[in-house]
């Protein structure tokens, strides 16, 4: 049996996402207008000494149970900075895939945000520290306790997406 | 119901892909000792004008199908090179991420040979054309008849398999 937690009829629950091949941040809130409510947060985390394949498919499984357990409307992922090496912006790449992949695969669109923006939504400004990011979650989400940078990064996001959503999603979720 | 083509008993069926976000090449081919023999290929191609996790979606669809109609024993895939654009690395990697994905989600291990490699088993040259590869393609396989340059691609990476496979797992077959 699947425990889905009790929502408001006229919530958006949404997914944020922070891909990572070594671990990939999620976080679940609800937005109702302007009122946000924290439901979960946490990270997957593959096992690193394993081939790439199984590496990917841990990922999956991992995201497919966030889905179904949590059953979000919505989901948001950060664009991804590029201006590393290669050979690490194609891991990440495949990481990213595999995120971008299982919301998809549940039939939900999936939003992509510039980090500058998450950082402006959550903190104000586009070039704020990490520490900066968890201490407004801690403000604007009460209830959560990330555990780990990811999972607080994955938050901002979904808070980014609860901001950004657009006026015509809003209009139809109102009727 | 699914036709799964007769099989020898002996022979291993081995998938090659060749992963793009516009067009995934992939080929089927069954080896036994130095004999190879030609089963199918062709490419998919997912809706360009799609969002990103569509487009995803549907290039799992499709390697997912490939694998259920042909059940493959192993399978390989071409190493990526990155000496290109970031961005377009980024989202090359997106697609090889749902490309390693598939076979791992069916427990196969999936592996991974450098262009390099895959020319030289092919052609003899590490430095071969394309039409080389595709000319090679149908002498080695004299029943393929690959309708793109993905597919060609996808079946000289399963002959490179072939050819590679572990001293190893070629033991352990024999037994």
């Amino acid at each position: 049996m699947t425990v889905t937690p009790i929502r408001s009829r006229r919530a958006v629950r949404i997914l944020g996402l922070d891909p990572g091949l070594r671990r990939t941040g999620w976080g679940v809130i609800e937005a109702e207008g302007p009122r946000l409510r924290y439901v979960d947060c946490g990270a997957i985390l593959p096992p690193e000494d394993a081939p790439m394949g199984q590496r990917l498919a841990e990922l999956h499984h991992g995201l497919m149970a966030v889905l179904e357990r949590y059953l979000p409307d919505e989901a948001a992922v950060e664009e991804t900075f590029v201006n590393m090496n290669p050979s690490s912006t194609l891991k990440l790449g495949q990481a990213r895939g595999v995120v971008l992949l299982a919301p998809a695969l549940k039939g939900l669109s999936v939003a992509e945000y510039a980090p500058t923006l998450v950082k402006k939504s959550v903190v104000g400004a586009g070039r704020a520290e990490k520490a900066q990011i968890r201490m407004m979650i801690g403000i604007l989400l009460p209830q959560a306790a990330p555990k780990s940078e990811d999972a607080a990064d994955a938050l901002a996001v979904a808070v980014t997406h609860a901001h950004h959503r657009s006026a015509v999603t809003q209009v139809r979720d109102a009727l």
